[in-house]
């Protein structure tokens, strides 16, 4: 059983499952999968929902001591702001659509609240709660934003980043993502991205991208000679722990966008999204171990952390219908793509200070053309033609955007303030006060 | 469906559930119902004992290097005892209330273990397996002693400190708590606490209000000027670490404090809570982000994340009534409040390291002065009696303990050990060994 | 009700609660057991992965900074390792044992893949999902993996460590485990071990002392005059947040280990297990608390987190049959075993970096012998020869394995290699460049 998207979904299996279950007693009642459904939501929830804390540890650990303080504030601040937006706006902007019959863009409604008065009746045909799919929809486009925080560090604004917030996940995001979740135009063409390699991690990677463009590179990156300078990172244990945050938050992102848990088949298709997930992200893992050993002498643990967080985002187009061994390859093609990628972009002088744009961009794109080689309902022709339409609106919308705010409140410290970091500079304090930057220059 | 108090809303819900599955193929199964409401207390529950991780994190960011070890070593410690004297004393001391007619105190029992029999008989009647009731309430003792432990924080000893936390878990909790959640007295009035601002949040932040006024304030804290001196704490990534734990942890908190997950009504309230809970957290952020940027100019991170913890504490007694919208509103105040709260504090020279009382005691009062604002099955009154009556018990019953605790043993490190940092003094270790205060006098 | 195996134990469980069930009202649909067996196993899945984490964490936190991003890269890459390598021949080689009838190994297979025909064809008879039960093994695996490295830390090489893991979760780890959990000649004996304190931990801490003995100790661990110099971990604070993780996981480990939640006899023997799990952890940290203190006149926080792990793995070969009480006193029986046997292993002048062989070993040990204690179904002789048989097997394999890699490839840093720390000489970067080690020598 594969699927093609979130919303047709869950009919479809909800169909499948009764078909199946002829004798009365080995069914699963309507009330039941309810519960079921409702608590899949709930589970893949939260789990998605640690992934912000994973976001932070990983950008915290891989920015240089001076701005983490200033990313944890971005980390909680987005994340709120997502959560906000989306009810504000985002849901019914993103899954309004078929409502009007307009594939491309649905009417606006604001303050989305749940209706249960048809399950307090007794009538449990929606099959599952309203408030449960918010919920597990609102933490995936704040794993969008949390993208964009990333690549930008240690030169950015906070409020003018604050603003992008707002339009990423009140607008950008909720529209792109009506086109196939929302049941829009991409969904009608066959296009299949079943937890968001595109919809989700391509669109936080465009839109990170357009701003690392307009940003430009963090002063002294990038030599006159050509030559590039290293600014690790403070603290490889967080980001370390933040990868491991996300590697198990991944389970509720792809296990939870089965949508449906009320039947043996949706439950065991839950399971083999677990174990092909998890696969994937081992081989990520030992592609990018392996890869930089053999082409640079040593082994490189930024590259192993981005490389898990790559096959995580390249199986994420579809977990469900590859084998476990499969999960490994498609998993390890992301880790290489994260050990050819990165240099690549400082060739370009494009200024990725966590990785996030090899990582959600481009293991994103490739893991959306890799669906048709195992599930054989996609093909490529609407798989790239998702691929162009959604980067080509994001990156545009989210290129207007940036220029917008350069243009008025501006988007980059002052060079001084750069030079301070921006704990200092916007937030007044430290992150290690009796260490790091703070020890040596002002205690 | 509001629900005043614990105890009785699971047999409302239960009876609710039932009266609506006229036809059998649409109904729950006893057996299944008992299942789902012993998951439910079984997640909740570890997510709540993972809070435990969180109130460490937080608490060991905010404090300075040579005081982290003990902060690790109090909470690891305080929650491990929390569950010792919960099975030892506390849960009958708060369960056993109704057994005797009594309303105010329990027939002391001990050694709380679980009877299976009629289970194993196939009697599914009690709806959930006791353990998991055991286990969920455990670990919200634990919370209230947590609290404890971040405003008393680097220059309490440690032994004192542990003996007031065999008291607060073993007696002073569970006897306030039978009041509510035991259908005590306090529950017969109509007072409505859903899963805690006053009952738990609150009761700790009394409990670090006595101790806070008999211990004082650490030495150099307040200037003979009325100056007040930062004491920065020493990482604000554990910090923010710390408080995402929290915030993840308290979806268990509230969502599973429902009691019952077995009929679709209960799941979708449930959902209902987990949306709530979020929008407050986001709420308490953004407001506290941006009161403190009009006041201060600059945005505080640790504004920001007792913010979050203050939105949590705010809808923890009524997350359930309220729409999203009136959550984020909620929550917002609780931000607010933390502004306003921590400066006060600071001017009333009543040192709490962490911010603790704001956030826990003060939100808390806020929370359950708000429920009827959005739960007409409730009233000021109650609440107000519920707020005082709780506050002047744990105060009151805190403030005598330490204050034999610091007539007996003594509760403050001497001033030489409170320079030299706990962890030195008491444990004769550093948390960070090659920096921090270590790489520089010590080693 | 008790039990002797994993895989019996299932087909038990689901007789005996359809025994129960005679009323068709009260009973669980074999589609509906199949579900909440299958998320078990998920949830319990997922939380013992997030274990990966906490080893990471612990053995960051206690080892020098100039080795943390070396321990980091291995935990994420052992983890990585052991579930491809369980794919491609562990599972099979350990649960493919009763498939030929020879109890001590079984045929060998490659390239494990579910199949789901059956259930898709609407037959549930299979009870919980393949997969599902795959990715819960797996997790088991990769814990055993990730006790080796705490104890070789900061002076075993890279690639010759991660091919022992391959042989370890490919080869070692697999045989031993069909012994009992594939229905081998120990289950058949009436060994019992329902969690693994010695299929899991004691297999882990074997391979880990096989390793220690021919690596030898960290140059300058202990002084010709018999003196031990204390190499203090970098991060106390990482090492406790470890500890969390790993005792929140625990709850999966030993929870899910009861393999069925498909009846209310399981969901509450579920319930007392993690309230048990609970327990032992928190008599294990109490009670080393308390006797350092008593021995060594402070508190010794590191003996307090071992602690809590130790009295994790004591509980782990019989969470279920114990009473809390009696959960508390095996718990705390292994908090004693940590604070003897630490300092045993440095006279014998054995390094164990993390104390990973008193945790893992020594308590795994004391908690096997400790079933027949609470668990009247199982006697001592069979859990003595299990504990003999599986440690000698895994020690003189583990020795052979790390004998041949020293004579092939080395296992051991050069002196001037572990000097510099193993982050400069196999990794070329810093794990806190701007602090600890990175500060003072290189930038």
């Amino acid at each position: 059983m594969t699927k093609t998207n979130k919303l047709l979904a869950f009919g479809a299996v909800a169909t499948g499952a009764m078909a199946l279950t002829t004798p009365a007693a080995a069914a699963v009642s309507d009330e039941s999968q309810f519960i079921f459904n409702t608590l899949l939501f709930l589970i893949g929830g939260f789990l998605v929902m640690w992934m912000a804390a994973g976001f932070c540890m990983l950008e915290a650990g891989l920015t240089r001591s001076k701005n983490v303080a200033t990313m944890c504030l971005k980390n909680i601040g987005l994340y709120s702001l997502a959560g906000i937006m989306y009810y504000l706006i985002g849901y019914d902007l993103m899954y309004g659509i078929s409502d009007d019959g307009n594939q491309f863009l649905a009417p606006f409604s604001f303050f989305w609240t749940p209706d249960d008065a048809a399950i307090e009746a007794g009538d449990f045909s929606a099959g599952y709660s309203a408030s449960s799919d918010w919920f597990f929809q609102m933490v995936f486009v704040a794993t969008a934003a949390s993208i964009v925080s990333g690549t930008l560090a240690e030169r950015v604004k906070l409020f003018p980043f604050f603003i992008f917030v707002i339009i990423l996940t009140g607008i950008i995001y909720p529209i792109q993502g009506s086109w196939e979740w929302g049941a829009g135009w991409l969904d009608d063409m066959g296009f299949s991205d079943f937890a968001g390699s595109t919809l989700v991690h391509s669109t936080g990677g465009w839109a990170a991208l357009a701003g690392a463009i307009l940003l430009g590179a963090r002063t002294g990156k990038y030599g006159p000679d050509g030559r590039v300078n290293a600014m690790p990172g403070s603290s490889l244990p967080l980001a370390t722990l933040g990868t491991f945050i996300l590697w198990l938050g991944w389970f509720g992102f792809n296990g939870a966008s089965q949508l449906a848990m009320g039947s043996a088949v949706d439950a065991a298709a839950i399971a083999n999204i677990f174990a092909n997930t998890n696969a994937a992200a081992a081989g990520g893992v030992v592609a990018s171990i392996l890869l930089a050993k053999v082409l640079y002498k040593k082994v490189d643990l930024t590259f192993a952390l981005n490389g898990a967080l790559a096959g995580l985002v390249s199986i994420t187009a579809e977990p469900l219908t590859p084998t476990i061994g499969q999960s490994i390859l498609i998993g390890g093609v992301g880790g290489v793509i994260v050990v050819f990628a990165v240099p690549l972009l400082d060739k370009l002088k494009i200024d990725d200070v966590v990785g996030a744009i090899p990582v959600h961009l481009f293991a994103g794109i490739w893991g959306t053309l890799a669906v048709p080689l195992t599930n054989s309902d996609v093909s490529f022709g609407p798989q790239i033609t998702g691929i162009l339409a959604i980067g080509a609106f994001v990156f545009i919308v989210s290129l207007i955007v940036w220029m917008v705010l350069k243009m008025t409140m501006g988007i980059r410290l002052s060079e001084e303030d750069e030079h301070e970091g921006g704990d200092y500079a916007e937030l007044g304090m430290e992150a290690y006060p009796e260490f790091g930057k703070g020890s040596q220059t002002i205690m």
